[in-house]
């Protein structure tokens, strides 16, 4: 891609026909219209006149956020001051033009500005509203403060993220990305197109169609096993540091030059093929190692020989030898090892895209998931837009307001 | 719920008429399947005779893994070996029933069946097809083995979540949950959606549409800022322990006995509250911690102070204090912690479901998202079944086998 070339890319994809609507700010809601985006969705991001707190977060240019490249792409950003009275026939004439809403205001906002469920059921009768929150719509926190890194600790995934109280008393660590919001997005665009589908043949009435998500139940979700064994056994599952605790030996190792080395030789054939690959066959003749129960119970030991082995080679020469022994390994990999992978570069999952904003290439990661080519899938349509950019196109062409009432708008700080 | 109430539901919600067939096993693929069987969607899991390996992962009551009543829920079970060569024209029966089929076999394992996309769009015309797999379905790596774990190290989230280097030695630990296969899960429901939107009008031709779902990628398209900042300035993210590295004070205190408290008060009017909760207004007259920036480069001296009020007082009282100055803290929740939780029993995120294989109430996690109660949302129709339970149902009803057919075909191993 050359520095002429950055025109928007008309919008193609699976969701193309879709028309979002975006009372926005921060991750949860951006991020999850921002997938619907990439796969074509026409999504209009509606922004204070003072812009999307993101756009100053992060590492700077020019007092743009980098970041916003990658978390505004594929949107259109219009200017609305939704505390001004005058914003709230423009916010559901938008409502009126689109298919969904998505908004992750604290409960409550939204109908504080008269945007409740059933002014927008008269403004677009069977419209589609996913609402992100810290604790939900419903019951008696839904009011409190939630960021992130709250979601995740009252979800239960931080308390795991961290190391036996035998081994450190360091704190459990922070995943070290916005988990609880972006999972969350991801789950009211699910909740999006579940909706869509469910209202694939008619309208059923007018009601709106709200989808609650909760940054706390997100996280929550994901912890597979560990609830149906508490019910059961009363079992509290506790943080286990960097192994597994049902199946050893899975662990990270170092390598002769200080890197990371993740090797998962947890099954009896693959720790045969491991022992082989370490070149101690005695390994396999030790009643300790027998099985994977033996194996557990002696994981200490165990851990011990193959960070002696992996201490003595290069992080290259140790998964020179378990790819050819069929043994998954992985270094630990940073961003920099990642935009290096062959594999990552194989299915350009990440992108350079022309930023006028910035007047670069700026990396991007790939739209999620991919599609075949049979018809368009996901794409990369244009950069995070500064504030208000689509303010013409959206307030002029589809709304039909004319420049005079748009300029007077401006002028008064409606948008 | 009482013992005698244990027959299952039927099967309503947003995704009420869609049929997906699962060829799966493990994590992503089931969690995939789960969640659209819990939006209401018919999902018929396809297993080997011997059944997923997840029937006997973790805590175990006679011989049955306590996850599956979850893992296996409101899914059809039925058994086909699809390494006998008489399997596949039942399994090409199935598809051409259904919208969808998710599988996560390693790449190449379903054209080996007999099963590729050109064989499923002559027996279903428009089908989706997904397809999780570690490194995805194309690229030189596609073959590598990957577990979660691989996805995580592979994808950037494992390298993030740990220690800087002057803190600890110990390696990155593990998120203590398979996320890399629950998000590739949660990706691939989120394409197969997608997909029926796209193909809401007519049957575009007869190609399988396919959505590739890597884990690793998966696991990358959660890095938000992280990208486009190390294309931009070179920058390469490293862990941050239990803080945030660009805001403070964000960080996990003791409390007196010991518990872990989230305290995040790092913009300028929340600090200002903390002081005040802390009865320490001298903090906010000390030019160290003035502003964000000061803050973050006093982030340990700031940090010793929290810490040192934290353990004089209980947790409840620290969370009395806090809360009532409206700033966003929690206890990091154990799942005990979430069970006993208002906000979560309020909701009923967490459900008492009676299982006729336990013979007794099972605790399950609600459905995600959660919808109105306009029209049926999400529901717990009936827990995880056991091995090949519907393949009358399916085999006999569905496709019209009849019962001599498969009384040989059971004899033969074939089902």
């Amino acid at each position: 891609m050359t520095a002429t070339d950055h025109k928007p890319k008309p919008q193609t994809g699976p969701l193309a026909g879709l028309r979002i609507v975006e009372f926005g700010h921060f991750i949860a809601a951006p991020f999850c219209t921002r997938l619907l985006a990439d796969l074509g969705a026409e999504v209009i991001k509606v922004e204070g006149p003072e812009g999307d707190p993101v756009r100053a977060w992060g590492a700077q240019h020019q007092g743009r956020s980098v970041w916003w490249s990658v978390h505004g792409r594929n949107k259109k950003s219009v200017t609305l001051n939704l505390k001004d009275p005058a914003a709230r026939d423009i916010a559901l004439a938008l409502v009126a033009k689109s298919d969904a809403v998505v908004e992750n205001f604290r409960p409550g906002l939204m109908e504080r500005f008269g945007l409740a469920p059933e002014a927008m059921a008269k403004a677009r009768p069977g419209c589609i509203l996913a609402r992100i929150s810290g604790y939900g719509q419903t019951g008696p926190d839904r009011m409190m403060p939630a960021f992130g890194v709250i979601g995740e600790a009252k979800g239960g995934i931080r308390h795991l993220t961290g190391y036996p109280k035998d081994v450190t008393d360091l704190p459990p660590v922070r995943t070290g990305v916005a988990l609880a919001d972006s999972l969350a997005g991801l789950y009211a665009a699910f909740g999006v197109l579940a909706a869509l589908y469910e209202r694939r043949e008619n309208l059923p009435g007018t009601p709106v169609r709200i989808i609650d998500v909760a940054l706390t139940e997100s996280v929550f979700s994901f912890l597979e096993g560990i609830i149906p064994e508490y019910g059961f056994t009363g079992a509290v599952r506790q943080p286990a540091g960097s192994y597994i605790p049902t199946a050893a030996p899975t662990n990270a190792y170092r390598s002769r030059e200080g890197a990371w080395v993740l090797i998962a030789a947890n099954s009896d054939p693959l720790f045969s093929r491991l022992a082989v690959a370490m070149e101690r066959p005695d390994l396999l003749e030790n009643p300790d190692y027998a099985d994977n129960k033996a194996r557990v119970a002696h994981v200490t030991a165990l851990d011990a020989e193959i960070a002696a082995w992996t201490e003595r080679l290069a992080a290259a020469e140790i998964f020179g030898r378990l790819e050819a022994a069929g043994i998954p390994c992985s270094k630990i990999y940073d961003i920099a090892d990642i935009a290096a992978d062959r594999q990552y570069r194989a299915r350009e999952a990440l992108r350079q895209v022309f930023d006028p904003q910035f007047g670069r290439e700026m990396l991007h990661p790939a739209p999620m998931p991919r599609f075949d080519d049979t018809a368009p899938g996901g794409d990369i349509f244009w950069p995070g837009p500064p504030i208000g950019a689509h303010n013409e196109q959206v307030y002029g062409e589809l709304l039909g307001l004319n420049p005079e009432t748009l300029a007077e708008m401006k002028g008064k700080g409606v948008i």
